[in-house]
């Protein structure tokens, strides 16, 4: 077992009714001046707005509103948002959405503090300071409401790239699992699948530490489970609750410890097709590279494979695990292929050679030029 | 699954070599005079003593030495230390050794903010600030290094008594695994029965929250796989960092959510215990009570209890399961029975009545003077 720093000190208030209280946890702090950030403009329809407006107003703090994050959110409303901050003396940054709004809420929080924010992804600036972030969750996915990571995408260079500093946890975090039972099923889907990525690429790269492979299955076997259960019935409040927590500790730090900092190689190749298909949510993404990459890589790791297989679905061989993950995204309606997400084949060339502008990716599983592509023709 | 807030700020580091680094944490954060607080003085013939002290020296930090915390600590200690805190202007304490030396010192923090620290386990006076807590553990069982809550005995009035506040998180341990390869047997048994009845008095607690139930389920396994494996090998280095990290979740806020609070009645009646009986160490009253208390509640909750029977030890029925649970204890040689500890029948009465000092304890399963009593006579 690795040597590991483990550091997380979001604060998380979780369960019913709960996002009425961020008012209170920003006055807490000391702020009375927020920029309110977020997307499409659900919160409008599922009531989350107006809680979140009226706890505000409540504890007397001040909001200026940006919204318009997209699903992949962009380096243009980024540095926007900056200049709202810089232009109204703001004093902290309240995220309200899903997981990207949080993440540019992040990229925003250091943003204010270099010359400018996509030096942070190029790492030509590094971060030493974040304004203070608070986020209010309505869609469990990415975890980033528990972490200290953020990915931007910059889409004139076609690069989707993520960067994470120990300034940017969110200082505290509210996830009510009652709001996330009005979303489209495609997208619980994808926070399941989502969360279970983010636990494999760590899972796969790990050595011998016992206690996080097996919180790491436990976790697995609680996606896949509240997931199925959700299929049966939206509204059960358990398997939201289950999943929304499972899917913010995947990301937090507890599933890597020992885990030698993860594989990632599926998530990069993901980031690759969604540069160049900005439409595919990175979840489906997902879902269609795991599966190639398992049956790329398994026999470099097959007593790693083998334990997957059995621990989470049950089964005896590696194979069998494969078309386990397969059917479980098929039966919850997830694309498995390419095809599925209409990326011809012409394009893997490209994809594949985007996926190395930052060099090899993996751990134990070396992913270069040929294996991507590789991997992207088994996708097919 | 119910409400809960998640919140455990302690940065962790983990692993070989890692205590030299302790003074240059306690510079990041700007304290320049600390309390080194230690127990016995293993810390001296294992190393851990002139690594500290060097790091400090190479960091510029200067240090009082106060010795002597017992294994169940108790209050004239920590008010001698707080005594010497004051004299002093002492700007942080440095706990050097297990749970009970970072337990006086969690007590001692908070206890130079208050008239008497005893105060505090009596709650007539409530913790608003404590003293900056850093922490080199030494033995790996209470958990206490991640986590808010402290014991200490009043030995006069024969009280054992808790105490829990978020300025009590140390802000930073360090965790070197290496270090307990020299621990006597009996010292890791207990820390294994400690991390493992941390996780049962939560898990048999719980509602819904299937990702802590599998979770626990999971760190039960490991922490049990970890000891069998030590004690083939005390030098196993993976089997010492999987129980140790083990043992630190295991009370670290993650294994309680959706929990309820937990049962807490085998320690309270094992505080009891150890009020009258100080030489029988916490760990070992846990083994001989927790069996008796599963025998006497795991019909009101037998659900639960099948299920743990079978996801930890692979047993079908509930007897199997509490068989299996003093089968483990009994291969690594921690005692199952009062006359194991030399605590004759006679006592039961009085000990007893002592666990009902604070009232009724237990959660699902409520422990009245009745029910105590009769858990006694099981235990014998």
């Amino acid at each position: 077992m690795e040597f590991f720093k483990y550091y997380n000190p979001t604060r998380i208030i979780f369960g019913k009714n709960t996002i009425s209280e961020i008012g209170e946890y920003i006055k807490e702090y000391g702020y009375n001046k927020v920029l309110i950030l977020y997307g499409g403009g659900s919160i409008f329809s599922n009531g989350v707005y107006s809680e979140v407006s009226k706890s505000l107003q409540l504890n007397d703090i001040i909001s200026v509103e940006f919204g318009g994050v997209q699903p992949n959110p962009t380096l243009d409303h980024a540095r926007a948002a900056i200049r709202i901050i810089k232009d109204n003396n703001i004093q902290a940054i309240l995220a309200v959405g899903g997981g990207s709004v949080i993440d540019e809420a992040k990229s925003i929080a250091a943003g204010c503090y270099v010359d400018d924010v996509w030096n942070i992804f190029e790492k030509t600036e590094s971060v030493k300071k974040a304004l203070p972030l608070f986020t209010v969750l309505t869609l469990s996915a990415t975890g980033t409401e528990m972490n200290s990571f953020a990915v931007l995408s910059n889409t004139e260079q076609k690069k989707k790239w993520a960067f994470g500093s120990p300034f940017s946890y969110p200082l505290v975090s509210i996830i009510d699992p009652q709001v996330q039972m009005t979303l489209p099923w495609r997208q619980t889907v994808n926070g399941g699948v989502d969360a279970l990525s983010h636990i494999m690429e760590l899972y796969f790269a790990g050595d011998s530490a016992e206690a996080t492979l097996s919180i790491n299955e436990a976790l697995m076997r609680t996606v896949i489970k509240s997931v199925d259960e959700l299929q049966k019935d939206p509204n059960d409040y358990d398997s939201r609750a289950n999943l929304a927590w499972s899917a913010s500790l995947a990301l937090s730090g507890l599933t890597a410890v020992g885990m030698n900092g993860g594989e990632w190689s599926v998530h990069r190749i993901e980031h690759s097709i969604s540069a160049y298909y900005p439409n595919v949510a990175h979840a489906e993404g997902l879902a269609v590279i795991f599966p190639a990459w398992m049956k790329y890589v398994n026999k470099q790791n097959s007593e790693r494979f083998e334990r997957w297989a059995k621990n989470v679905f049950g089964v005896d061989s590696i194979n069998e695990g494969i078309d386990a993950l397969i059917n479980t995204f098929k039966r919850w309606g997830a694309p498995t292929s390419l095809a599925d997400l209409n990326v011809p084949s012409e394009m893997i060339e490209q994809i594949a050679q985007n996926s190395m502008l930052l060099g090899i990716v993996g751990n134990k599983h070396k992913i270069d030029l040929d294996a991507s592509r590789s991997i992207l023709n088994l996708a097919l």
